[in-house]
């Protein structure tokens, strides 16, 4: 399972007071807590109220690399404010493009300047299965969208596993029958495309905010998505219990060997 | 979800002494106790110990129809056990026969014996996916185990709900392989029978005995294989983390209504 950490995001109270106060600390302690609660990535989000989003970007890949080697996920929907992450990281650090926005009347066209970023960088993006309409609210138009984005990186020479498709989760209060709409998606993208890209997941969002049982319905989801294919997530490291269930569902699905200490094991 | 509560077996220390000394009263608590942890079904099994076993079957099923309606599970490879068990019911009490066994080498006559149960009493049937060379390794053999007892149940007129089949867990010590060709049986089963049977495991199989996680394995991989199809798992109802995972993977399946007392509103 890939982990991609969540936290480093001003949508967070603590992240974006950091961020105006130039405090890297706050942002160090979170970085490696990350890394140590088995980050595989950080994702890192400037928020949307940094009035200099390009300068925050580049002011938190930075603070972050002096003080850990864990990959980044640079997340933005502005092209400017992901290019500036670019030019700040260490050359040859690995990192992802989080992600690709597929809602513009030149989706194909957008689509080929972000594949064209990994050609370059050898860097991993994520694209969400959503197009110029919106996001799809059926299996069918995900699914066709999905094979769309492989077929157009298969085109450009891209590997299968530098791309994560993100088939979208919404909240399950505002939309019950997502969840087993995602799941199907992912069957069908993992059947119909081999090799199969990445399946990745803003995780978090399948729960309600305001729920009492927000981690207990993200951990289930979670099980039940790699079940379907999933084998990354966009998710709060820091919570225990999903970490848990991910690193089982990986030895249950053999990738991950059992002994009896397997969760020690995943975690050293 | 349809849960087959386990406790009721021979296996355990306190029913075998229980059924040894006639003690209906730690009988009739284990029935309560299960039926208000959420049990559809209580499963009774009289265990390998038992000197008398349809003697002792008998017993048990009086006793706890005597302190509650919970629909029993008859669990036995031994036809007369089941027969002894049928005829100490009250009438008309739905119940499961679990299970028939396909391990000898007249298997069809043995299926079309027990679906014969099911006509006579309109109860219901488990059925393993095993023939004469045991339980197969691999998801073809099962899948094709599974579709012959589909259409020999529908052959006999059969209602697809009221056949439960089981694709037989292993530990997950013992196969690594097996998780994950249960999850692809349950697929294959639920996608080329329609209507389908239902799916079920014993769950508490999947972990090795030892396990300090065995509750955190239980409950993934129950998560995971309702994903893939499973709707009823014979397994440890007074394990609330097991159930709690249960009931949100069924919410997340839109199953059940969601509202930010989900829990609550299942367990009521």
């Amino acid at each position: 399972m890939i982990f991609i950490a969540e936290r480093l995001n001003g949508q967070f109270h603590d992240v974006r007071k950091a961020i105006e106060q130039q405090d890297r600390g706050v942002i160090q302690k979170l970085a490696k807590d990350q890394t140590d609660a088995g980050a595989t990535y950080l994702d890192v989000n400037v928020g949307t109220a940094a009035s200099d989003q390009e300068g925050a970007m580049k002011w938190l890949v930075e603070a972050i690399q002096e003080t850990c080697d864990t990959p980044i996920a640079l997340d933005s929907q502005k092209l400017p404010v992901i290019q500036a992450g670019i030019e700040a990281l260490k050359p040859g650090s690995e990192f992802i493009v989080n992600s690709c926005p597929l809602n513009k009347r030149d989706d194909e066209a957008i689509l080929d300047k972000y594949l064209g970023l990994v050609a370059e960088h050898n860097c991993s993006l994520v694209t969400l299965t959503m197009d110029k309409e919106g996001v799809p609210q059926d299996v069918d138009k995900r699914a066709e969208i999905a094979m769309m984005i492989v077929a157009q990186a298969d085109a450009l020479g891209v590997a299968m596993d530098k791309l994560f498709i993100d088939p979208i989760v919404l909240p399950v209060n505002v939309a019950q029958d997502q969840p087993t709409y995602l799941l199907e998606v992912m069957g069908q993208v993992k059947m119909m495309a081999d090799p199969a890209p990445h399946m990745t997941v803003g995780l978090s969002n399948i729960s309600p905010k305001t729920s009492e049982n927000a981690s207990l319905i993200n951990r289930t989801f979670l099980a039940m998505a790699m079940a379907a294919g999933l084998d990354s997530a966009i998710c709060d490291v820091f919570d225990t219990d999903l970490m848990d269930a991910a690193i089982t569902a990986d030895m249950l699905l053999n990738k991950q060997i059992y002994s009896d200490s397997f969760l020690k094991a995943a975690r050293a």
